[in-house]
């Protein structure tokens, strides 16, 4: 009987690994790869004025996260506090400086985009768990897993500014999964991973890492896919 | 069926995700913040002596976590390898330099105070879920994940000599919840977060942090409360 | 009726961790310490040729893990980037330098050894639970959890070339446990944990670790004791 026990034990831990396997085999088809970004330091705020200027552009340094938005071809990632990106075959529609946040425009003829679903970070606690997932080498997805571990903070802002509402989590953030989603246990997108705050701070900041809640991204990303500028800056 | 064992799992996974966001709120209460101590260096062993000095005094740089004791007031906390500290709404009332270990006296007028739940660190088992918790900004607690990973470590101690019987986990221990309890699934407090080993570490040493196991704090606490100074050193 | 269910949430969590633990108590006598390594750069091919050389030998800094492979003594790890290993009791007989594992043969006379339990590295789900166990000092093991985070990683390989199909996971990968058994949750060995790659990284590396895939290592093994040197080299 000990055996059978230890035998439905097994079995329950199986269907917990199963499902958190679901979860990411759910979630990663949304999570897109962002490499080899031209920054256009000119953005204008009209999305379709949005074009690739040969002179004054860099090359963003290495690549990031970003995940799909909408099935019209909207893809929401970060910048990477190096200013504003124009993807291979899209264009940057529009761009947030107070959380480097841009929204990108891609073709989707001949694809069918599946969207990530989004929950909301109001009801989050300290304790849950959360998934990371990104993709550090483009052609393949990475998962950490972890547990929020506070909420509330407030990180450093690419523009100077002060983030708020971040929520803090001891699953790994890197270079590798910043820009994409941090799901919560039912495979909902409750923040967007920065590794901005990870990548100054020294080894003492390893484990404590933060997302952009997804109420404030939730918010501003209507603005930035209409107006190409959030609403404080749209008039 | 399949759903409906889908949701049933997916039920259990919540339960279990609430039983830790229960554990952190059950906790959370008895950990407190150190910011902005002043250091003598002239401790006097008689609790009621210990004043702070203006000269002779310094700043700890950053800020730490403690943790309520008991109903009197007491609050135990690590120095952090800084010297003596004194409380700004409190005086320390004794000092173990073979841990860095203080224990400070706040006034309760007006508060109630909620002690942690004690447990032991005789009975732990490599493998078991733990649990840190620190106060790295002050106005909210944060919570780090792992399991035990390691039983009987040695660790360096502030005092050059060594400090036995260490904890190892690999939940997250960082100068912010350094100084607060490792709690393991029931929220008995088995061990005090120690950041000293992972801040000299590099960053190989990412993923091996350390607590001070509880049995030993239960030991030297209540000499600190009386005598200011723990046994070896009373006479 | 609440406290009744809270009560069957402990159980269930209590059963969890209990598996876990019993996990690691199954595994861990099959990790060994390695340490004091003198290499030998003159490796010969036979196994039974293979000798201590006291000149042309240098000491492996620090210390690693391995693990036991069969009852007839042979003991599986890495060598890590440093050249070829002797055992203070035992004797190097194969070594790889595509992967710098190598096999060592001690005396068994006396000795029950317990081999671990082989998996397979094939039917591996990103998200699925893994635990690295190791022997960063010696008299006993540690242990560290996650996920598998990512699979089929490319990471660089000691003699120059490439590591194809490596196991990305979040559980932490450090200099004392590299060498160990990468373990899935029936205990079976789906990997040989490498920190070659967390070591080289900076702090941004953290929570992006790696293992060898066992199947690989399942390949080579059988050369490595029967002809001192990898399928590739044999002839
Ligand atoms: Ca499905
Ligand atoms: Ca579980
Ligand atoms: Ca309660
Ligand atoms: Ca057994
Ligand atoms: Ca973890």
């Amino acid at each position: 009987i000990a055996q059978l026990q230890q035998q439905q034990q097994q079995d329950e831990l199986q269907q917990e690994e199963d499902r958190i396997v679901h979860l990411f085999q759910e979630t990663s088809p949304s999570v897109v790869f962002i490499k080899d970004l031209e920054i256009d330091k000119r953005l204008k705020t009209s999305p379709e004025e949005v074009m690739l200027s040969d002179d004054n552009t860099t090359k963003i340094e290495g690549t990031g996260s970003g995940f799909i938005w909408d099935k019209f071809g909207h893809i929401v990632y970060l910048v990477d506090a190096k200013g504003n990106g124009f993807y291979r075959e899209g264009k940057i529609v529009g761009y947030d400086p107070a959380y480097d946040l841009a929204v990108l425009k891609v073709d989707v003829e001949g694809y069918e985009l599946k969207p990530v679903v989004l929950g909301t970070s109001r009801d989050l606690h300290v304790g849950q768990s959360c998934f990371a997932i990104g993709n550090p080498y483009g052609y393949e997805n990475t998962l950490t897993t972890g547990v929020v571990s506070g909420l509330g903070r407030e990180i450093p802002s690419p523009n100077g500014s002060a983030i708020r509402g971040a929520i803090q989590t001891d699953a790994a953030i890197n270079a590798g999964n910043s820009g994409g989603p941090l799901i919560d246990s039912y495979g909902h997108v409750i923040g967007v991973n920065t590794a901005t705050f990870t990548r100054k701070g020294t080894g003492v900041s390893s484990g404590v890492n933060f997302a952009i809640p997804i109420d404030t991204v939730v918010r501003t990303v209507p603005y930035l896919i209409v107006y190409g500028t959030p609403y404080s800056n749209r008039t």
